[in-house]
């Protein structure tokens, strides 16, 4: 039986040799383990290496830096692709949505992401800008787009609503909230963007 | 005359000895400088003692804490009360007030504050949101509540339009722009903000 424990802590336990993968793995936890607890600027390749019980040498071989391990840390912790919501309504498709955005929020990886899209400095931020915009944004603003045009099939949303503006309303203020209005975004709130802002926003009005 | 140099640099140049506002000015002025610099980590008190050309303990004695000398530096660099624009119409009035947070954000209070609303950590970040609700965000929904209270009386704004969510759409969208979208948020994007969402949202139409 392999088991582990914490590396840092008193209570140490023999941990089995890990190769591959599963070395892989356990080191990208702990990299998205270490995002979560003390961010991006107190992350080291050392204490990533301690907390997944291996030596500092096995994780540079892997990822020479940093950005790369926390990149990798990230795409390994993202959802595979969603299928876009369908449930025969407008109301219910974007509360479907709001609701995965903010499952999203606050799984781990959602907050290892917060914690590198706050705190890295400048000139990492442009290292991360690709992956967020590509793999983090581009799979959110698909579900929308796809939420809107099945709006436009069944004649409830007005068919020169889309914008990419119109796409980032829902996760700016899922995010403006989370940052900015003292924390937590509740279920009211996201029924409250889905009321009072998009139903009104792309609702087809008659003439 | 008495004269204090800058600790760290070579070429120190003589500094009349300052007292009260005066002095209180030039050390505000340094933190909200410290803060645009190296941010709400790297700023220290010392830091600001230097960057003022004053000791130590000058500091201490009006602030004990960096929280309490950040909060003074933001307060002091914040615009006075604005007045609601009124152009007479809806989209002049919302390009205006678009325009004027697109100001704020990037004047040097605007950076200083964004450092530490990203940056600092959730128990100095406590500490900031009574000041940032209410000093802060609360000056710009007051705005936008009085827009569509001018866009109402003009039959421009539907009457049921008014809610807190609405409220957060503008700042929301540029904070999200700002962040997450590599970058600068144009004036351009101002004018989709009001043409795509805003306009959309809030206008009347007739039945």
């Amino acid at each position: 039986m392999v088991s582990s424990g914490r590396g840092a802590a008193g209570t140490q336990q023999p941990v089995a040799r890990r190769r591959g993968p599963v070395l892989e793995r356990a080191i990208l936890a702990a990299a998205l383990d270490q995002l979560t607890e003390v961010g991006w600027k107190g992350f080291t390749m050392e204490g990533v290496a301690t907390a997944a019980q291996t030596g500092k040498a096995s994780v540079y071989r892997r990822w020479p830096s940093k950005e790369e391990l926390v990149l990798d840390a990230l795409r390994a912790g993202l959802p595979g692709p969603a299928e876009p919501p369908d449930h025969g309504s407008l109301r219910a498709d974007l509360l479907s949505f709001c609701h995965s955005l903010l499952d999203s929020m606050r799984s781990r990886t959602g907050v290892a992401l917060r914690a590198v899209i706050h705190e890295c400095d400048h000139r990492a931020a442009e290292r991360f800008t690709e992956f967020i915009e590509g793999e983090v944004l581009a799979p959110g603003k698909r579900l929308i787009r796809e939420i809107m045009k099945n709006g436009i099939a069944r004649g409830e949303v007005r068919p020169d609503a889309e914008s990419g503006m119109v796409e980032d309303v829902v996760p700016a203020l899922l995010m403006y909230r989370t940052k900015l209005c003292g924390g937590q975004v509740t279920d009211r709130d996201a029924v409250e963007i889905v009321d009072r802002v998009m139903l009104p926003l792309l609702r087809v009005h008659s003439a």
